[in-house]
């Protein structure tokens, strides 16, 4: 079953929103199970810490606190199109942690948005994570545009 | 409709076989045309026909005779699968057409293998069709691995 099993991370940006879409559209091509991923970056998170008010501990807290809400929003719209649903809410690189779920998790096929909205022009000429993605991944990436 | 025309380029490799698989796949998710592309890569042929038997005009003429009988093949498959089929068959810079043929025919989602038989490491290394194609092209591309 060629889209059994998706791995779809998303960012909550609108492009990942736009991922989502095609997501359910597989539904009626045989996929089964969404695994939904989030991964807080956290990268350069102490040097962002330096300069607000909460320290890394405090800044990582409510970030979970946001992609909880979030991601349960995602797992009901899923379960109402009748996907088995797994959430896993990571720290880390994410595209370190993509590949990780892709292989913990032996997926048939990831689907992503383009770029996400952490992702600058700069740091798109070296290569975004969905890019990066076509490269490194072992299964088949759909990569979805706006 | 996310999945309604399908640009799916072929050179006829393994990979491009496995893309095909997706493809049909995809029948039951809302695709219901396909544009068959296959791209005869001019570039280099110059160099190649001084040490062939033939000239580059009777080169051609063969790779043509022979990407219209495998067209017909994938064509007869995909009809037999209920799709509606456009066939190209250009000459020229594969990845160029590629990108010529997603703006003539205004697809919904490219399907790619992710390797293309006539792509060495090296060539991996500054980045294959796929890869690139992600990049460029404005539509949604699936990269179909091994």
């Amino acid at each position: 079953m060629m889209f059994k099993k998706i791995l779809y991370p998303t960012d909550f940006s609108v492009e990942a929103g736009r991922a989502l879409e095609f997501v359910k559209q597989l539904k009626n091509a045989g996929s089964e199970e969404v695994v939904l991923l989030h991964v807080i970056d956290r990268r350069g998170l102490s040097d962002l810490a330096r300069f607000a008010t909460k320290d890394v501990a405090g800044i990582m807290a409510e970030l979970e606190v946001k992609a909880k809400k979030e991601m349960g929003e995602i797992e009901k719209d899923l379960k109402d199109q009748g996907f088995k649903v797994k959430i896993r809410v990571e720290k880390g690189d994410p595209f370190r942690e993509m590949l990780r779920a892709e292989q913990d998790e032996d997926v048939s096929i990831i689907v992503i948005g383009a770029r996400g909205k952490a992702e600058s022009i700069p740091k798109m000429l070296l290569g975004s994570v969905s890019y990066n993605l076509v490269r490194k991944a072992s299964r088949p990436v759909l990569v979805v545009k706006k």
